[in-house]
């Protein structure tokens, strides 16, 4: 099998609302080569600076059920009725954890609405309103440009049910088979594989969010290496990893 | 930032119980340097046979409990009985599918047991008994005979409670910090990070895991580029990654 290798492209500047990424992330790679087959992870919150989905605090009225889950969480209502706005469903606010399903489907804490690495103190950033566009759209972009065509990734950082820590999962893709699936197959021993179905996307958001140091300016990862998972067509997106609630045994 | 890069190890043979996986590696290496400030990433089921943490199934006797559960899940009774035999609590039993809590603390399905891989179909493989000393033991023998202090990480892949598709993780590890704490440092922009708290150990597997294809054998993938994560001493090993009781929402 070949290596897989994530580096992170230097020299991006400050993203701000309305900026054109694909130029940006062009402009920064020294030879457009290295597009060919790689997939380009994104961290989402350039791509939500760029597509505005950020929120003034200022501007937030909080509803009687943030003020109170605000009150017992010791948390400003407002940042709280952001987070239930972007939700569909609250599925723990336990401990100062508020664990909601948001309006994507994903279940993460606070819906993903962060106020770290924001522009301004007063200033929540948002997931992207719907990251496997906002990844086909980046793509096109890409390719329109570059005259490559790779993938690309839109990550986040999610905590996890029984484990410390964040790790970071595909939000939106495209040209990235987001699963690999082995069910049925056979082992090296010829044995059938029964459950294994791997989540690339994820393990590839991660591989690239191993690549870079949370203090730096380094929103973006070239992942290399993943050609057997990349293709021509944009494809099912990060979507496709999502369990169906029929099958949610946790909510 | 330094590129993350991860490489299989090609040329192991098959792994047999007590067998020296540290001498076998090390032959299969071309060169010693490559262990130098890496991570040495390996599939639990060959530290598994290595141990001899195998369960012929002709000498299983299940239980009621486990007849109950396989007849309701339409599974070999047999199998059942192993798998609680390795857990301290069911979480779920639907739908086909056991999420149990294993002796050592993970969360995951059917307790790490698994037939996949196995050396003959009757036989199941379990998880290594200690995995964390598994990876110390590993880690000092690879120094022994390499004169090199590579890091050890021994992986399973788990799946996930809202997502689809499985992502390995560290269930042993030696020489590498589990977690890369940010919180309440500082964001590129000043602002303190008050969540981000980075599972790099899972990062690493996830990362070990892409450059392997299931069928192949190759359980072994060098991590190169994680220095900055890396520790002389061994370290509180994966066990560090599992979040107490106390704080599990998702029993």
């Amino acid at each position: 099998m070949p290596a897989i290798r994530a580096q992170p492209l230097a020299g991006l500047p400050e993203i701000r609302s309305g900026e054109d990424l694909a130029q940006l992330i062009v402009q920064a790679i020294a030879d457009p080569a290295e597009l060919e087959g790689a997939v380009v992870c994104v961290a989402h919150k350039v791509i939500s600076k760029a597509e505005g989905a950020v929120v003034e605090l200022a501007g937030v009225r909080a509803t009687e059920r943030a003020l109170q889950i605000g009150r017992e969480q010791d948390r400003d209502p407002r940042v709280v009725q952001v987070v239930l706005d972007e939700s569909l469903e609250v599925l723990r606010s336990q401990r100062g954890v508020l664990i909601t399903r948001t309006r994507h489907g994903f279940v993460c804490a606070n819906a993903g609405v962060d106020a770290s690495n924001a522009a301004a103190p007063d200033q929540l950033i948002l997931l992207p309103r719907d990251p496997d566009r906002s990844a086909r759209a980046l793509r096109a972009r890409l390719t329109e440009l570059s005259g490559r065509r790779p993938a690309v990734l839109i990550s986040d950082s999610f905590g996890r049910a029984w484990r410390h820590g964040q790790a970071d999962v595909a939000i939106g893709l495209a040209g990235l088979h987001p699963l690999d699936d082995w069910r049925g197959r056979e082992d090296s021993t010829g044995m059938r594989l029964q459950a294994t179905w791997l989540a690339v996307a994820d393990a590839a958001a991660g591989a690239a969010d191993l690549a870079r140091a949370k203090d730096s300016r380094e929103p973006v990862v070239i992942v290399a290496g993943l050609e057997r998972h990349l293709s021509e067509e944009d494809g099912p997106g990060a979507a496709a990893l999502l369990r169906p609630l029929s099958e949610d045994l946790f909510r």
